[in-house]
């Protein structure tokens, strides 16, 4: 077929003109003879690349100076394993808040290193909402606090920075960073996998104070080390250059396309159009998360009867709409609308969604 | 310019037909409607692509089944800090054989946790020949013994696989993997960075003795641990599709092509030229590696004239000859001549050698 709206929630759909741009430049990158996957990381052509990426990243963020930003191969889930060995001194306290699926892994990669603290969770209620600030069971001494901005699978996201005083604050922002404004200044560390809206898979970000740079941590080895990453600049062995340079085209074109602003303002009508949809259906299509923490970037719905699953589906990729189907975990549908996903194309999806409900409601 | 012939060490060149396939994909695989980059690792587009890539690199290098196949981020020098966090006790002795810059760079990721004994070390000899078996001082209960296939930067390389009893040998071979045929039963562990032989960087492969797995190791992150990998089909978290596509394209390419025994056979010609090349100049170009272990992959040389080096890089870049310039560790030039350099590109750099020195001899 011809290209579809794609609603995978990661990898994710990326901008057409980025890919088209990445097709075109596949076997001769700017004149030099090679693609840019064929160059040496420390060349002059890739360096330049690479310094691109991290000054489009730093004006689509607002990254103030004293934030190192440093591009990572491992994704997400060993950006989790490495804050205690880089932050937190053998057995020091820290502190989880948990919220979804993606907050349990992020707690796994580190108990047997650290005192980990649950100090909210999400998983009682199914979660389905995020236990409010005032119950949070914070540790005094803690080397940091651990969120989940967004829950991919859960649909879970927070629509504000949690307060936790000077405890540095850490967020997994794999699945919602520069999808709106972010005031980067409340943060000990940022980190996400590129896979959702900064670029393909392959490839982590990593926004961190440089004072906690200084930390000892805990005995590692020299490449799960920030410090020597960033010394290194994020070449301390064969970075993933292919990933690092699809990235940087998708910063290229979200500040052209007018940069978090727009985004924002684009996801904010995205998800509105979707949850009405769903809202309206008079429980034809259902969606659990409180109407406070419901997440813009990925909307997991039901539909009343689980026989329509097949059906749906199967109609939505007649119709140019796929990966609609929800994570195994939690079962039914999931859109994922990252900011590489056109707002036609969620209109394509609420109008699909409409019409399959008076063919099948 | 058109396509150059591109000596770079890594990432190096790829198959040109392969970059065509992967350009021609690029927005729509195979009829689905998206890029491969775009789907999700767990659909059934990239479980074929995967299930793919390993059987076919299991039919390139006849892996037995009694060894695991990993696809990994992070490259060979996280599979270096891996080891001995899999495969040794805390403080467990280690042997390392150290033969260049990478053996060196392998036995800085382990130091802090295990008994690193350097068994035979290189560097008093400038790296240019490796120090005899019977000259190695292992330890006797040792977890696993490691080395380096063939050194990148100084183009040394084993031409037999050591023995060193039943401690389980772990070799690097991120550098000449596929280059020949390998008795993979000799070894615990193989492990290599795509970005040379392989494809692109930013996936590595770990080819593991089954029954090594079962070792306790020492306390470690889920996503640092092989068992995890293995249980997850190498999908324990969001692994680097793009990479292992354009990886298994590569492995194709490679059988068609006839496999490896057509590839060693290839890459005795490249570099019997060009060593014959150098070793003809009379001292124009010098070589200093002991012919017995000089590298078929990597070939570092020297102009009699460090003044000739600028000339010498510029007037190949003219000749469509690109990346030959040295590592900085070295000085000098390197041509790497992996499995996906042409002949035809030997033979035109052997041709520019000749008429460079007729020029400037």
């Amino acid at each position: 077929m011809s290209r579809a709206f794609n609603f995978s929630a990661g990898p994710a759909t990326l901008p057409e003109a980025v890919l088209r741009q990445a097709q075109a430049e596949m076997l001769d990158w700017h004149g030099v003879g090679a693609s840019i996957v064929e160059l040496s990381h420390r060349g002059p052509e890739f360096m330049q690349v690479a310094a691109e990426a991290e000054a489009d990243l730093r004006a689509l963020m607002s990254i103030p100076d004293d934030y190192a930003v440093l591009f990572l191969q491992g994704g997400a889930t060993t950006a989790q394993a490495l804050l205690p060995l880089n932050f937190a001194a053998p057995g020091q306290a820290v502190d989880y808040v948990v919220t979804g699926h993606w907050g349990k892994t992020a707690l796994k990669q580190v108990k047997h290193c650290v005192a980990a603290n649950v100090a909210a969770n999400g998983e009682p209620g199914g979660y389905r909402d995020i236990p409010a600030r005032d119950t949070w069971q914070l540790s005094s001494d803690a080397a940091y606090v651990h969120y989940t901005a967004n829950e991919t699978i859960h649909g879970v996201e927070f629509r504000d920075i949690p307060d936790v005083g000077d405890v540095p604050l850490v967020g997994d922002f794999s699945s919602s960073i520069v999808s709106e404004p972010l005031d980067v200044s409340k943060f000990g560390v940022i980190y996400a996998g590129a896979q959702k809206n900064l670029g393909p898979v392959g490839v982590s970000v990593v926004i961190v104070r440089r004072d906690l740079l200084e930390r000892a941590g805990q005995p590692r080895a020299e490449i799960l080390d920030y410090r020597a990453h960033l010394k290194g600049e994020s070449m301390l062995n064969t970075p993933p250059t292919w990933n690092w340079y699809l990235a940087g085209l998708v910063f290229k074109w979200m500040l052209a396309e007018g940069g978090v602003t727009e985004f924002a303002a684009r996801n904010a009508r995205k998800s509105a159009l979707l949850y009405g949809v769903i809202d309206q259906s008079g429980g034809f299509y259902r969606n659990e998360v409180a109407a406070a923490v419901r997440s813009r970037m990925n909307v997991p719905f039901f539909l009343h009867d689980e026989a329509l699953d097949k059906p749906f589906l199967a109609q939505a990729q007649e119709a140019g709409l796929i990966s609609l189907k929800g994570h195994r975990a939690l079962g039914g549908m999931r859109a994922s609308i990252y900011n590489a996903m056109p707002e036609e194309g969620v209109q394509a999806l609420a109008t699909f969604m409409r019409d399959f409900q008076q063919r099948h409601g």
